[in-house]
């Protein structure tokens, strides 16, 4: 046994002393693995003085201020930490320290057999970095490893350098004995002061200083209207300590050790908030590399490479614990993660606060969304309730309903069907004037306008948090933040070289200039990516063909089975009614199932791309999975708006698909009514199915399997477990964080939905707004309870989501026009009422637009077989304007064909081009940064230089404090003048609270 | 005479000790105007040492490092500074500080009667400020001023406020003593280090850290082919130093005088170039305020109450000096401001040196246009090319030359006019023929995208050169400058306080909170300028309508004279072409007159608006007179496209304007034809006129006119200008700059024509590559030649010129999508050959365009008098798709018509869509960042980071030095982790060539 030297740290002696008997066999020449005393060879970081021969409460608390070195946290040996008297689960075992960071492995003793684990109080704690084991390389007299031993051994060897380079970046690491045969080790990690000022100081942290200042709240009407709102919504606001005082506001500064004088801090462990914390130490340990496992760069890699198995922050507690002491995740449950609360405002400073900048923004994003949708959804029924009231009025649907102008129409199939009196279909004419009448004109442009509207609205609103949340100018953090290459990205790379290198070894040796090395052989260029791009061109062009062939399958569908179910009387009545029923579920079916595989083909794509950075990954995975779930949901949408009924050709003369099938028509009442059937299930079915099922059933069901998965693991069950679980086991058995993006996707599509078919469906904002309000809740739910605490990420905006906003905007315009100019009635009616009706009313417009033709000229064998029409009919009629039957050139497009369509494509480029300078103008005239936000930045500019210089002044008065006491004399008015010599020589503003000089304890 | 006392300043004794007489009679109370002593009470700035004994050259060069003293430069008595020992003409006369900035006034002595100035060598020399006159207000034993000499005395003590306040800002200020009885003196400030290092500080100037590092000109490809590229076009480099060495480039940093071991200051004089100096004294210029004139802040406010009358920064020296010493103006001018080497590219990194980023981006965006020119001209002259040498084949001319199909045309006005035959306008048909072919609509997309283009590759470029020239990151100081209010601005809202604090003193005493003075007082909300508002609303509406109005003016008089000239047989020939030629010719003149007008109206009308800041007000501005000249230049052109020959009616229901004359119809070859013509005329009529008559003519005119008013000025000839004149009487004789905007707005409406119209006349894009060559060595040879030297103001894109840019991209794809459907033939021949012609060819074209009129429906009195028609005229032809006489409803739209209108308006939209979707593809593929700079800018990032710790850690080693020597031991094992625990755990890629670390003699 070695005297406890300089530098031994005593085991924690709590634990029973049985070793287990495999301790012993291991080979002499390295210190003896579980061990009373552990060596600590050489770690000490540099200008670390030694003070294992402190109490621990000393040593955290002695005035460590200049050396960045490893505090050895010695524990008492002859005071065992009972679990009782362990304060709060959220530190380490001397109650001091705060866990920052958890990295979780799973280990498995060599040859250990599947038997119970060794029982034993698994409470002894080695901290610092388990290096009993310090053998560099196997020694000869290794005990022969089994294949699987060997990785294992191999993945401890990395674990510990790694460990090992966290230490030595000043971390202080504590972990659990592996004292069972296999199971899961938490590493906690705590970051001391020292770490936190340093990396604080290169991440340009903002942090709040000693200056606050009161935020005008503008003009004196712009004060009271404030007021005013404000108590109106004081019901509405989550009862969330944040939101009480917005009137002051900390002036923030990056974090410098130089200007500490600048900073509040009273309390060196609460200065930085959690968030800030853990974002610190993933900042280091996306940093620190492993040189054993081939020098990857940080954790990512080596979750990627399953050394470790987990890294995450801890939740800040339990947030359903019976007691009162509150903490910010019982907050967030009670205020904002209940749907109780559904009528309430989000506190959206504190969800900021807790999960960090980047989820923060979604929530804003999602808020503001969903209360945008209110007025569109109200202007929606009132655009319904208009349709619905003007029902009576509609003169055309009454024509056709009225018996006595019985038009009898031209059979809708050959030879079964029938001819067919018009007024058989009043119930379809009816309805469908309630969506398309000039209301939903006025509302399509009013939706245009909207979807510009609340784009404007999102960027002053990220403005103002980004002022709020101090994000102003973090481009060069995002920039680095980006560095960091994805591990897959690194071992192409790798392999890449390796191969390069075996072909070019003598090649290289005539490379003329050393740098050539740095040339293009350490990154991929677009010609070792030329497979993965050509890939995915094909594949995404294969998988768009089948989303077409699906759509054309569900065509040929309906036609058969419309011509399969009108052969037989009995249920040719609602043939279809039926058809298109079914044909719709099929394709919400269809749209379901593709949308996940979807998904994951778009994942797979992106992989085999390998992008360098994970933004540009999860850049390119957004734009692939929207492009492709974009045209996965809309395009039995399309096709029913543009192409249905349009290649029907004319009787005598009809289009036939698979050798006896006519293409099919659009419902008498024009296709805008089953576009309406087609958006209404396609749209409510994705939300109903896509949100319940698989957003709340799912992860139960997952929650569900780990459990059981927990129960039956051999060995994991530890005698213990009875006392209160660690917080880290708790947030280990959650659901890892995946990101954002599927949330994103949803709703984007359904913003789709709510602005690019709204002519033709105005209730879809009501519906969206239903949804939203209950997704809001549910988010809010899944992160605060069923996922891992996300890591703090801090990005200033929306990033891609915006662009594909502002683009589906835009689309919507075009769109929009399309579907008032041609599928809907609207450009038709008018055309007629204004130079072809007689009155100037719509009388005879429906008799305007049915055209003539002559039954004998029907080809053979298509004439109905038993028409039950009692006189003999000559001339049937059909929906389109051709030339009639006496005319010169019979069944030609007539005048009135091309003055309507000139009409409509008239329509199409006034709507466009009007509703796009209208935007031009809402966005020119909206400034993209709120007026007093951005007098605000100003003057917190201006009082940040004022204040600087009074500090810089006082540091001067200081540091001079000495030499000028000898000189005596005119010192006053010297400091007097200094003072004025600043560069505003304006005084200082009256407005400025300056708090006091708060003495800090520097 | 007081004994020499601790701060006087002896008055330099050269001057002849003829002391006028005016100084005598001044009071007795304060120190005697023009004694050899100057008594400095209290100026000496905080912790300043009194160096008065010391000789001059010792002052500059003493370490005075830590007090930002007023250096008190202090003129050896006994070694007169002779004209000839003075070295160069930019310096004190001292020859030691450089002349940063001038301030210059004119002064007029009390009762100077008009007579000749007292001669006088009027080399005495006043340093820092005459503080003679010190005397805070008129004391009661003041000699009686007149009003003028009230005023005169007022500026005065204005003018010694202000200097006053200068040098307690640290500045040295140097004037010539006001010998004559009136003159202009000029006041030169010379900012020594600690001044420049304060401000430098505080407007975190980017300056080269020690490190340099090599730029990696991308991949082996890459570079190769730019190596050729650099061989190919080394002629047609200018021979510029900074052009040479662009391989490496020095890592900079913002000045901080905490980290001054970063920087490698060699020396204390030239670390700043000229520009950065007078760039930093023109911020403390504008910063420092004058109390006495009511507070107002900064040398522009002066100036505006003309306290001074010019304040300028100095030119480098001579340019046409015959000596060889190079100055940058020598430089600029030899290599650039010539005629002579129009052929090579622009020395941007010098011109940036020399005036400034702002007037850098300029020329750099001047010389990416012209080279982007080529190419569109190229392409241009090959369809011109294209349209001549398809001329022949051309059948629908050629059908219309055709003799004998003679279409007999109803005749073009009322009597007067016979029945004309088509193929008398044979030659005007062929001519359209050169505009109006296929070739125009590929040309016209290819402009679209072109414009796409250039906005792409100018956003590029911008970036570049915001990255060579460290830019990135210049947003503060950007809303820095922004601050200052302009003085008209603040008298403005004097005024309203004053008003205010009138009516409401005893409102204001109710006013609940004490801030409320903050409230909406003191700046101008929008009520204030709602008068402004409305004026500018209700006059720009005056003068859109006034352009309006002389378009149809110039009509009428088309009409008029057409129709007078044709009523005698003489000319009745060539009418259309005088006609056209004269309204052309009028047009255009008109144009360049109400160019000014609208100018000045323009700068009329934002003064009323009182923008808050300089930067508001240019914008406004901007927008204003864009508006109007582009109404303008536009109105015309717009009117021939669109609305030329489309209300002229059909012949017997004709529209009649002012009683009695027919509208005017387009040419038989159509409306394309005429267009073009205008537009050539137009384009080239404001260019030449508008470039060489204002741009050259004016400046000479004004230049001779400043000569002859120099030469009569009283008093002002000096008999001592036999010697050489100083630097700043030079620059004092130039034209004040007074902003880019003439220059953008030229620019910007020759790329409206060269885009909006270019589908009628492809030529444009050549014309304006002429132009623009010239324009180019033409505004480098007035900024190097007749400008004062201007401000080097920093910014980081063109500002709202680029958006005006890229509007007018976006709105050309419209118009040249409706020139080519509505004014070209290009549709009507599609619809004719693929749904009208038989065999598929043009052939029977004309005649399908040409409707039939029935003569003797011809309205009473309007049929031609006498025709000389042989057979008797029973149907005349006329242009357009109208029934025939015969059908039933004749002269009714036809059904050509319908369908010819809408495949216009489906090309319309087709184009539109199309090429919006390219640019927006074009957009989003070609990165805003070229990838080689954000490679470079992340290598920058992560080099600063390490650089920063590897000096941090050298100033801690330093720091640590005496400490860590005395526990001995492993220091070397520490210093070498202490490197390795540096943030980034790769090892220093091995291209930077650390320049070693010169040791800074900090």
């Amino acid at each position: 046994m070695a005297a406890p030297g300089l530098r031994d740290i005593p085991l924690l002696p709590g634990s029973p002393r049985r070793l287990s008997s495999r301790t012993v066999a291991r080979g002499s020449q390295g210190p003896k693995h579980g061990q009373q005393y552990l060596k600590v060879p050489g770690h000490r970081a540099p200008g670390q003085r030694d003070n294992s021969s402190l109490h621990p409460s000393q040593v955290s608390r002695r005035e460590s201020s200049r050396d960045r070195s490893v505090i050895n946290n010695y524990l008492d040996a002859n005071e065992p930490p009972s679990s009782e008297a362990r304060l709060s689960r959220m530190h380490f075992h001397d109650n001091q320290r705060k866990v920052d960071y958890v990295l979780a492995y799973h280990y498995r003793k060599r040859g250990a057999h599947l038997g119970h684990g060794s029982p034993g109080h698994s409470l002894a704690v080695i901290s610092n970095g388990e290096t009993g084991k310090e053998r560099h390389g196997g020694g000869p007299g290794d005990v022969e490893l089994g294949p699987l031993d060997a990785l294992e051994e191999e993945r401890r060897e990395q674990r510990d350098e790694f460990e090992h380079n966290l230490m030595a970046a000043g971390l202080e690491l504590e972990k659990d004995l592996e004292s069972k045969s296999q199971g899961s080790v938490f590493v906690r990690i705590h970051a001391p002061w020292q770490v936190l000022a340093r990396e604080a100081e290169f991440l340009k942290i903002k942090v709040p200083t000693k200056k606050m200042y009161e935020i005008k709240a503008g003009g004196s009407i712009a004060k009271k209207f404030s007021a005013i709102l404000q108590t109106l919504s004081s019901p509405l606001q989550p009862r969330v300590p944040e939101h009480s005082n917005n009137r002051m506001k900390n002036l923030s500064y990056p974090f410098s050790r130089e200007k500490m004088y600048l900073y509040n801090i009273q309390e060196k462990d609460t200065f930085f908030d959690n968030a800030t914390r853990s974002r610190i130490v993933h900042e280091i340990l996306k940093r620190t590399a492993c040189s054993r496992a081939n020098n990857t760069m940080g954790i990512n890699s080596l979750i990627a490479n399953n050394i470790y198995e987990a890294a995450y922050p801890l939740h800040d507690g339990e947030y359903d614990s019976p007691g009162d002491d509150m903490n910010d995740r019982k907050l967030l449950y009670q205020e904002w993660a209940r749907y109780g609360v559904f009528y309430k405002f989000q506190p959206i400073d504190l969800i900021r606060k807790y999960f960090g900048e980047k989820i923060g923004l979604y929530f804003a994003w999602l808020g503001l969304y969903t209360s945008f949708l209110i007025p569109s959804s109200v202007i929606g029924v009132i655009v319904f309730l208009y349709g619905c009231a003007t029902i009576e009025e509609d003169i055309p649907s009454k024509e056709m309903c009225d018996h006595q102008n019985a038009f009898t129409m031209c059979p809708l199939c050959d030879k079964s069907c029938d001819y067919w009196n018009l007024s058989s279909a009043c119930g379809t004419a009816r309805a469908s004037h309630l969506f398309d009448n000039p209301a939903t004109v006025f509302f399509s442009i009013f939706m245009a306008l909207w979807a510009t509207m609340f784009l404007e609205n999102w960027k002053r609103l990220q403005m103002r948090l980004g002022y709020f949340w101090d994000l102003t100018g973090i481009e060069e953090e995002e920039e680095r933040s980006q560095e960091h290459s994805r591990p897959e990205y690194e071992t192409k790379v790798r392999e890449k070289l390796l191969k390069e290198s075996g072909k070019s070894a003598v090649q290289k040796l005539e490379a003329n200039s050393p740098e050539d090395d740095e040339d293009d052989e350490d990154k991929l260029t677009w010609k070792d990516r030329f497979p993965g791009y050509l890939m995915n061109f094909a594949s995404i062009l294969f998988m768009i063909a089948l989303t077409f062939s699906i759509v054309f399958g569900v065509i040929v569908y309906r036609i058969t089975t419309a011509a399969a179910l009108s052969l037989n009387k009995a249920t040719r009545s609602n043939v279809r009614v039926t058809v298109t029923a079914t044909a719709v579920i099929i394709n919400l079916v269809v749209i379901l199932i593709l949308d996940e595989i979807y998904g994951a083909v778009a994942k797979w794509l992106t992989k085999i791309e390998v992008p360098k950075t994970e933004q540009t990954f999860e850049e390119r995975l957004i734009l692939k999975a929207f492009l492709l779930k974009f045209v996965n949901a809309y395009s039995p949408i399309f096709y029913v708006a543009f192409f249905k009924g349009r290649f029907v050709g004319r009787p005598g003369s009809y289009v036939y698909v698979f050798d006896g099938y006519r293409m099919e028509e659009c419902a008498p009442g024009g296709c805008l009514m089953e576009l309406c059937i087609q958006l209404s299930i396609i749209m409510l079915g994705k939300q109903l199915i896509q949100n319940n099922i698989f957003e709340i059933g799912v992860p139960k069901l997952k929650k569900l399997f780990r459990k059981l998965k927990d129960e039956t693991e051999p060995g994991e069950s530890d005698p213990d477990h009875s006392k209160r679980p660690e917080q880290w086991d708790l947030d280990h058995s959650l659901e890892p964080y995946t990101g954002l993006t599927p949330e994103y996707m949803e709703m984007i599509i359904q913003f789709g939905f709510v602005t690019l078919f709204v002519a033709s469906f105005p209730l879809a904002p009501v519906f969206a707004l239903l949804n939203n309000v209950i997704e809001v809740r549910l988010d809010a739910k899944k992160f605060v309870t069923e996922l891992r605490r996300p890591d703090a990420v801090r990005t200033k905006d929306i990033g891609i989501w915006f662009d594909i906003l502002s683009g589906i905007g835009k689309f919507s315009v075009i769109i929009n026009a399309f579907v008032i100019a041609v599928t809907s009635d609207f450009i038709p009616r008018l055309v007629y009422q204004y130079s072809y009706s007689h009155n100037g009313t719509l009388h005879g417009f429906v008799n305007h637009t049915l055209s003539f033709f002559n039954v004998s000229q029907l080809k053979e064998g298509t004439q109905p077989e038993n028409s039950q029409f009692d006189q003999e009919v000559q001339f049937c009629r059909f929906k389109d304007y051709r030339e009639p039957p006496w005319a010169p050139n019979p069944y030609e497009f007539s005048k009135q064909y091309w003055s309507v369509l000139s009409a409509r494509l008239a329509f199409v480029i006034i709507f466009q081009n009007l509703v796009m300078f209208l935007s031009v103008l809402v966005d020119w005239m909206i400034p993209d940064i709120p007026t007093d936000i951005s007098d605000q930045i100003k003057k917190e500019k201006s009082l940040l230089v004022d204040f600087f210089l009074k500090e810089e002044h006082e540091k001067v008065k200081l540091a001079d404090e000495p030499t000028q006491r000898s000189q005596g004399g005119g010192d006053r008015s010297r400091r007097s003048r200094a003072a004025s010599s600043a560069p505003s020589g304006r005084s200082q503003p009256g407005s400025i609270a300056s708090s006091g000089s708060q003495h800090t304890n520097v």
